[in-house]
């Protein structure tokens, strides 16, 4: 693969070129992964920034559709925009359930819009480093806002708001009782939680719940660096296009607090350290999984096991001989 | 120190020598650990086989009143109790607030007894080891029966069940609304329930609380594993000593039955397994705080902030050049 062509192409915004670089990082191969890195490389110092827009909610809230009308709005602005999907449970069933673009048929048509599915990657670690990189590609090729979808499974929120620059929370009409729903941890990064389906006869419901949550940031302790009024609760719909507009303003609001008051570059630069932690981690502890590391520590905790070695004495020898830490 | 003396003397049931060789299992000096690690080997064989008992509970439940009240009823049968505290807080509050003896006054003072308070020390992964080398220094004493309390602060409870027979959850009398407050996870890995403060104005309550639980219990999936009827709710009072005697009547039918159909030896091998290999990656994880890793990985972070690096670049680098990791 020509990694000078295909840099220059992304640079140059053309979506085949980006797909393919995308499908180059999300390979497992040893030379793909070093052509990736080449290419990360060289895209390097492009100068270019898009707001990193982390969005979760749990099935059935409505995000194709929210997606769809947000992402179609941008677009008219003349703004360019990438939605990328992270399901870390599609490993499981086989196939993604997000960024599927049949549940997004007007943005998918779009030509200012790149719409990617989640891969089948089978761990959570292998779905950060992709999406990852993925989010700088589409950076280096130009979109001013990507989007960053997750279902909220197990850590995936978590994940998904280390490499956002504003994290959203998309929730549905409901009644009290059901706002105990939200994991707390999830209130707690969210900048601005969106109740969807603002519309018909759900309306007064929607506003209801939307004050029902705005009464629960306020219990919640208060951000610091965070402007006031946030994080806060707002009504939209997707379905009849309302409140879109202003979700909109208050994120672009929040994203230039952060830019003035050098939260924005801050951010970053922690998330681009907590990942380099994290994959070195993963990649120290995957050792363990290759020979001949991981047949011998097999045959060690089968004689574990017998009762032959202690759970230490056998840890000791394994790293002694296997891993050479005296 | 004269292991081959020590050994000696724990077998025969010395008390000192026992508390002697917990603080050495304890110490984080690499020649104590060399000798910890000779005394645990020169000690296997031994052929003795505790009961060990895990018991949570958070605070308020009465713990120490009904550890005190059953270890009582236990020596009074002529059986020997250890009393194991895991407190992974009190590295944070500075002092251990569990297996305090000036709680349990009486039991500290019987002579079939030995009590052992939490260690203060910073990671849950020492307190782990610490933990399962003095219950197995216990069992080797010839005490038959090993009680390991936990607060069940974070990962702690998770911890002592995966170093015992028999997992015990303490609660106090409550509303129904209160039950929703005990964790499904910590539900599914208890054993027995026991709802104290069976007693005076309280009885009606946890007696209606023990029902409660009994449902609860009821919706989960059953353990196929595990006989009729388990796990299962049960009152007790540790104050007025009722309800201790059918308690450990049921853990003996437990344990025996675990020990008829081979779950009770399986349950220890897998245990052991747990730990050799939960011990290889901790200490693996270890270099990274060592130098010249550490240093080398701060630099890199440094490195990767500033946006001279990607994180997965960076992370390429440090395996490469410091972890011999191609």
């Amino acid at each position: 693969m020509d990694i000078e062509d295909l840099k220059t192409r992304i640079l140059a915004g053309e979506r085949r070129a980006l797909a393919r670089a995308i499908t180059l990082v999300e390979s497992g191969r040893a030379d793909h992964r070093a052509q990736a890195l080449s290419l990360l490389e060289a895209l390097k110092g492009h100068g270019r920034e898009a707001l990193r827009v982390g969005l979760s909610g749990t099935p059935g809230v409505g995000k194709s559709t929210f997606i769809e009308a947000f992402g179609m709005m941008l677009t008219a602005q003349g703004l360019k925009v990438a939605v990328l999907a992270v399901d870390p449970s599609s490993a499981r069933s086989g196939g993604s359930i997000l960024g599927d673009k049949t549940r997004m048929e007007r943005l998918s048509r779009d030509k200012n819009a790149f719409i990617r599915p989640s891969p089948s990657q089978s761990q959570l670690g292998g779905v950060a480093r992709r999406t990852r990189e993925a989010i700088d590609l589409c950076e280096a090729a130009g979109f001013d806002v990507v989007l960053i979808e997750t279902v909220g499974v197990g850590q995936s929120e978590t994940m998904v708001a280390e490499m956002s620059d504003l994290f959203l929370l998309l929730l549905a009409p409901a009644g009290g009782d059901e706002l105990q729903g939200v994991k707390r941890g999830i209130m707690e990064m969210a900048d601005i939680l969106l109740v969807n389906k603002a519309d018909g006869a759900l309306k007064s419901t929607a506003v209801r719940t939307c004050a029902d949550y705005a009464g629960a940031l306020r219990l919640l302790r208060k951000r610091p660096q965070d402007p006031e009024g946030f994080p806060k609760a707002m009504t939209v719909s997707a379905l009849e296009d309302s409140g879109l507009l202003t979700a909109w303003e208050e994120m672009q609001f929040l994203a230039d607090w952060r830019r003035e008051t050098g939260q924005f570059a801050g951010r970053r630069a922690e998330q681009a350290r907590f990942w380099f932690e994290a994959e070195v981690r993963e990649r120290l502890l995957a050792r363990l999984k290759r020979e001949p590391v991981k047949g011998a520590m097999e045959a060690l905790a089968r004689d574990v096991e017998a009762g032959g070695l202690t759970p230490s004495a056998a840890a000791e020898e394994l790293l002694r001989d296997y891993l050479q830490m005296g």
